[in-house]
């Protein structure tokens, strides 16, 4: 029987699919997870869904290598992997994001291009970003992080940071808490839009390293996830909810 | 009467035609087929009506060469001729899309352009995008394929690929299925943007033939084509269905 | 006591204007008008009122001049001078279009940039779309056309064409009939989008005049008509009108 | 207990608020003020919420300092000390607006950009518009102007001008009343936008300083505004309001 907590946890893990597709973060194939709130070595992951169709019912739990607790024959999200990997390495970490947003696409694939916070709300991915590529270590692949050795490889890449992105494929967010990494994956792709959208005309100056530092610690605090979190609901129509 | 299996096939190829209009994909003017699923002679597209609108009742039933088999006083796509040549040319295909998405437009008529894919979603559309011309064997024309002889064409520059693009004009896209065929469109689409917002910045890394072949057998088979399918119908209005 | 043929009219200047507003074509200060159906000497247009909300009620009856035949109080848009003189100008013109679709800007205030049909819809805008300069003749204005000097002035610049461009302000497109001039100004719209799109990989391949031409009277005729407005009420949330 | 200039005032402030979210000009973190209709003294601003979702319940009245007249425990922007700090500085201003408009932000960061009119609804923002970056006077921040010194080094940028931008963070327009400021905001950000879209095909012709004073002053007059404030609230969803 599931406790308020986790009636929580999964009702907030539904709003985060519908926020994420509404917001154009997540399409067909992203994915977001939410560590279990009483056991450390569980997560909350919808069952193999689109995130903009995601309901409560989808909601699966698994052990932290992925494992269902209960899999009452549904479909899994094959990377889920990833989730696993980064839950296993990044024990601060609360909630996993996965997705395709298109304007961080070229960032992957031009290595010359660098994706810096280039205001202040895009602080929040990091000062820097590395890059996952599956190349060196794996060779020709199907793209996906479809098993732990993958998942693996990809947590390294990410180290201690919030943000990675996987060459030709996408980008991986976290966070300490659900809405900070939502808010995370939105700021990421808006924050990567606006450095393609001011390169062609010269040289931007990016935050410095202490405003990053400054603007990110307020911005993933209580009171401006609060008021993202009230946007995103009303804009995916769950205001007042 | 029809059987069940023409009623799914006439149901499905209505949601494809909403689906497409959806994902801005298609426009007033694109089309989409599907081979009658108990005739290999015979496929199915609606009466002359854009897609955003098309109804079960739009459906026509048209032999291999575009003659309707009973038309009612309805008129009719004039280029249903490429979906005639195609079908002609390719018996392993299913569907056949013709759209103009815009962001295909650029690539063919810019002869440098190369429109490869970048991401792993861009496999679908193949390694290679061959371009057709109807000036050379044709001059000076409408631009549409509106007869035999110009679907022949397009069908021998098409060869053996999932995708084709019309100078001046748009692309069509083919599948094993229906929804592999929306697929290939929706990500041609997709990954044509992303090659236009990425080359201003430098020389993208595409995916290797190796990728390009691997991740496009994963996509194209039956789970990843099932969750695109629901999250596209759920986006168009028609979730649940 | 209005006839049919006026009831008939206002209805489909009433849908234009929704559609112009719904395909970002017009924003809060565009306009569309129609020739009177019964009297070649007046003209129908809204009373000055964003054309997202413009009813039949809204519909005014001009004389040529632009003298209101019944004011009744109404305001009235300042810039009727230049449907006034166009359909002076242009006995073959029933429709005329003023907007400022973002995409056709660049054009105007660029010099070395050209508008031209870049793929098969485009070119029902025609070959060449001159351009308008309120400058040599007016000085610094207001840059509206709002008497008939400035409106006799772009009339000229038009000349015999679909289309011209107002150098910092925006365009205006003209029709045989209402659905025509509609076709006309989306179709430029996007036209423009997609020159802007090619430009920055090299220079397009565009349409030759004679490909220009057999496609513009393709378009233009009934069916293409029929169908496109069918797709844009649909959109404009008017299906089944 | 409120008169009918105040209760028309807060009606017009959260219809501002709605506008603002829906033409994407204010995404979660912006704010728009208007100061009390029959004391200089004040102004009227929501408490910490997201525009998109304000009602009239969430408006609070503030002295020019800041201090709220009655908290009631709510949460308040910490960003109102630019709306304080402006409203001081500037009598003649009835109305400021923050945004982070995306359109904006390359400007801000890019040195040699230059935001200037480039069509005629451009020419609201301002013949220039000056940028104010808080390195120079107060270093590595959190980026937000959620004091008053940091207010009062804004508006001396802002001088007597109707637009200022924040380096790496967004913008403040002005108006001398409520409709003027709004439609500054949304103008700048379509300015932008095609100025953006505009320079890399060439130099763009700007309106000449002549042009930009008679046609702003024609713009922010009541004709012009009232029937934009129609073209926004029936997009927003409020016609016939």
């Amino acid at each position: 029987m599931s406790s308020d907590a986790v009636a929580h946890a999964i009702r907030e893990l539904v709003l985060a699919n519908r926020i994420l597709a509404r917001e154009d973060v997540i399409d067909d194939f992203g994915h977001v997870s939410l560590r279990h709130p009483e056991r450390k070595d569980r997560y909350f992951l919808s069952r193999s869904r689109s995130p903009v169709a995601v309901t409560a019912d989808d909601i699966m739990e698994f052990e932290l290598d992925g494992t269902p607790v209960a899999q009452n024959g549904r479909r899994m999200y094959s990377e889920r992997a990833l989730h696993s990997a980064i839950f296993m390495a990044r024990p601060d970490v609360t909630s996993v994001i996965h997705h395709h947003a298109r304007s961080v696409i070229p960032f992957t694939v031009v290595r010359t291009l660098q994706l810096k916070p280039i205001f202040h709300m895009g602080s929040v991915m990091g000062a820097e970003v590395p890059l996952w590529d599956s190349q060196p270590e794996f060779g020709d692949t199907n793209m996906l992080i479809d098993d732990l050795p993958r998942g693996h490889s990809l947590a390294r890449a990410l180290g201690g940071n919030r943000s990675v992105m996987l060459r030709g494929h996408g980008a991986c967010n976290v966070g300490v808490n659900l809405r900070a990494a939502v808010f995370t994956a939105v700021y990421m792709k808006h924050n990567a839009e606006m450095v393609l959208a001011s390169l062609p005309h010269g040289t931007p100056e990016y935050l410095t390293p202490g405003e990053v530092e400054k603007t990110a610690a307020m911005l993933l605090s209580d009171m401006p996830l609060a008021r993202a979190w009230d946007y995103w609901i009303t804009r995916a129509g769950y205001g007042g909810v």
